[in-house]
């Protein structure tokens, strides 16, 4: 690992001793385009001051773990993010005095906070996606589509399964999915989503949208969209396998939003879909 | 088809007209080692007094729909009854009367309504069980085996999928299935059933064995039993493909139980396993 | 079944007596927006003559199996032709004739024998697909989509399952699908084709397409198109379980074909994708 | 990660450059119940004198990579070898002569090379097997229980999926699940073997047992067992997502065979099946 390659995009981790933090450290120093120029963590961190790479029990990488996201984000071209929902507008407003590229993978994020995000928009490129795999969004893409071309004919149900940690469901991906099933029928998904059947259901509605988690092991992320009709049926699905597709998404995001102007972007954008 | 094979045992089907009493019919009119001699409607059900190939839209079979059972199981070796609770006990002391294998798919009845049929068996065979799919039996003894051998480190979930008609949830084979896990780990599956995950649930209970419901189309039935490790899953599968294996199943019960004596019996005992 | 819709289009089927044939029958003489005016026969053979419900086993439905396909082509609006390229092509000439719409399902006609299928498309519409069944197309158009957006980072791989009768490997569908992978990607599908795996076979050729076919007991039909790459794969999968979709997928083209102008058409046509 | 725990057994790995041989020594160095005491390399390699820990790019183990591997074998109570077949009948010898558990997961061996490991076992716990998951082993069990309930009116079918990096098709372990249920239905499973079905190949024979090999990606293995029945289907399925888990196998049973006499024993004799 090696943070040397001055002449790649610049990109500070926040939330670095996290799952996810540790995730995009690994992965921001071994790739060949990006290097690793910053990582963040809140005041009073016992990791703050000491070696990312040795604070997570590694080799020695050159970067000291710090709380002063401003000056970290002064000496980068870009800032991943995927903390809380306070965090990232604070971090948000900070990118935006900096001028960086703002990747945004924080999750459960209400109307009212994503709301919060948009003044630091008009400065700097922000890109927030639910899921930043390249796979998840062209099933997203795939998803609107078939639910365009098929009839109510055809019953959706998406299923997902995740590691037995988890403490949500369905997943913000298989809602993603649904979203796009009900806006390919041109409809809303909270009038027709159906989840967590149990007990006496009576016969499924048509035009539902129904929706199962599965929870075992260490899986990753799966997720079906399942179109069944009468003597056929259509499955799209993606299987990830290892938690390093996000943070290569990510890089990605951050490495597409260099030449940008300000503004709010998606993963869509990134991938050109 | 033919109704003529009278060296074959006599079957009577109950509950003619309804979906599974047709595909009951159909299947041992042209089975080599059964032949059709009773078909049973309640009294008043326009189909009595007519023949019943010419009551299913198809050509004469011979054998007129009646609604005296007692007189159609005089002539017959086996009774094959999917019909409902209160019918079904009915049967049961009639076919103790008559001395024929009285074989039981009828559904949905009640421990009170189960031990209303253990006097008729003492004067004959009854066969009953929740599925009559040789896949399915086969299925619910891997499945006890399975959890036997792995410990809890190994989270059970039991996924389901079935046609959109469906009014409940989970199937009565993914309840089989889950007994057969609770049992192979020595536990009550009530005290570990988890089904109809939504919402915040937290993280998954250790030792928990959840069920997922999926409906759609016209999906006959297919089961999984997932069991995820670290690293590693195990699922066993079935699927069905078409409601005629149910009747097979019945046949080969009803054929089973000739030379039996009086006694409750279930598929595993037809099965040998 | 009917035969007394006048009022909708009048279908021919040819080749009666085979499997496809007498799906067709049964599908058209149930369908709420067609009727069946003719079924065709060689020369011969011994259902000439006879009802055509009768000769399949069921009850009659006023048809009489013909040998003279011009006469009964004369009476329709359509004619759905499943048989053997030899027979299609000399049908073909008799639709023009008698200026019907030509639905072609047959299977294995050479670039040669579909030449000689142009001339009778100048006079009527002739509609040809590999595959009827709505979902199959669907697949073809999403998986060209697909291998169009990813890169060869992912290996596309077609895995199909058919039942224990089939003669042929990889499926015509599958091969279809491998065509519409290779557009996608700018390739031509007989320069990375990789079918039959097995043995000492080397690393996987980056950009290539793989094929296996698996077979077992009554399997309808399934495909899977599988895009693995680093940590994540997408599926595209299609399930057939009733064959009864390949006919009323023809019966579909069928009724679309009514106003249309002579010429060539595909499934694609009609479905408007 | 920690060499400390000396109440525990010491572990020596082979080939500790190898990918394998590096996943072996960081699950040994993480694991609760053995310790690291050796890793050997061939003479003349470059990591031979450096601390295995820093030669993998992480932090110092206090293990120092040697060539003798006499010596390394003196101080331990097992040795995990994931080698060639020259190598590990060298091992066999002097794994006999420090009468430490020699646990053997090289592949590749022919049946003279087998037979060079059988004088070792006389003085020494020999334990070998193509594949140390406890889920493959455990399916392996399954599918020839399966086998040997259901009969030739169901197909078998065995299909697996590995990255592209592989060399070989069928797997070896595809060949383990289909020698299972040749063994199951008392069968030579050379005598019925299909694999690389391509082109004009006639019905499937009834009885056959087929292997399908899938490549893409990043697939760590996953294998499939169908059984492929008239109108139903039994799937048994191995998936592995972590190469950890055939680690951990191995140290299952390099610590299960300290208490053992001397012999020859294989993953089933571990896991007690």
């Amino acid at each position: 690992m090696t943070a040397s390659r001055t002449d790649t995009p610049g990109i500070v981790i926040t939330g670095a001793s996290g799952r996810m933090g540790q995730m995009l450290i690994k992965t921001v120093a071994d790739h060949p385009r990006a290097h690793l120029v910053g990582a963040v963590e809140r005041a009073g961190h016992d990791w703050v001051g000491q070696d990312v790479g040795l604070a997570m029990g590694g080799s020695e990488i050159g970067v000291t773990v710090t709380d002063d996201a401003a000056a970290a984000f002064a000496k980068a071209q870009a800032v991943i993010d995927f903390t809380s929902p306070a965090a990232t507008i604070a971090f948000a407003g900070l990118a935006a005095e900096a001028g960086v590229v703002h990747v945004i993978g924080t999750t459960g994020m209400s109307d009212a906070e994503i709301a919060q995000l948009e003044p630091a928009s008009r400065q700097s490129v922000q890109m927030r996606a639910g899921n930043m795999s390249l796979g998840v969004n062209l099933l997203v893409q795939l998803t609107k589509k078939v639910a365009a071309a098929l009839d109510e004919d055809f019953d959706i149900e998406v299923i997902e399964a995740h590691h037995h940690h988890k403490v949500d469901a369905p997943s913000g991906t298989a809602l993603m999915l649904g979203e796009a099933a009900a806006e390919g029928r041109g409809v809303v998904l909270s009038d027709v989503s159906d989840s967590g059947r149990d007990g006496i259901t009576g016969a499924r509605k048509r035009g539902d949208i129904g929706f199962s988690a599965i929870r075992g092991g260490d899986i990753v992320g799966e997720h079906d969209v399942l179109f069944a009709g009468q003597g056929e049926r259509i499955v799209l699905r993606h299987l990830a396998t290892d938690r390093a597709i996000f943070a290569r998404g990510a890089i990605k995001a951050a490495l597409w939003g260099q030449d940008k102007q300000p503004g709010q972007y998606d993963m869509l954008d990134v991938l050109g879909l």
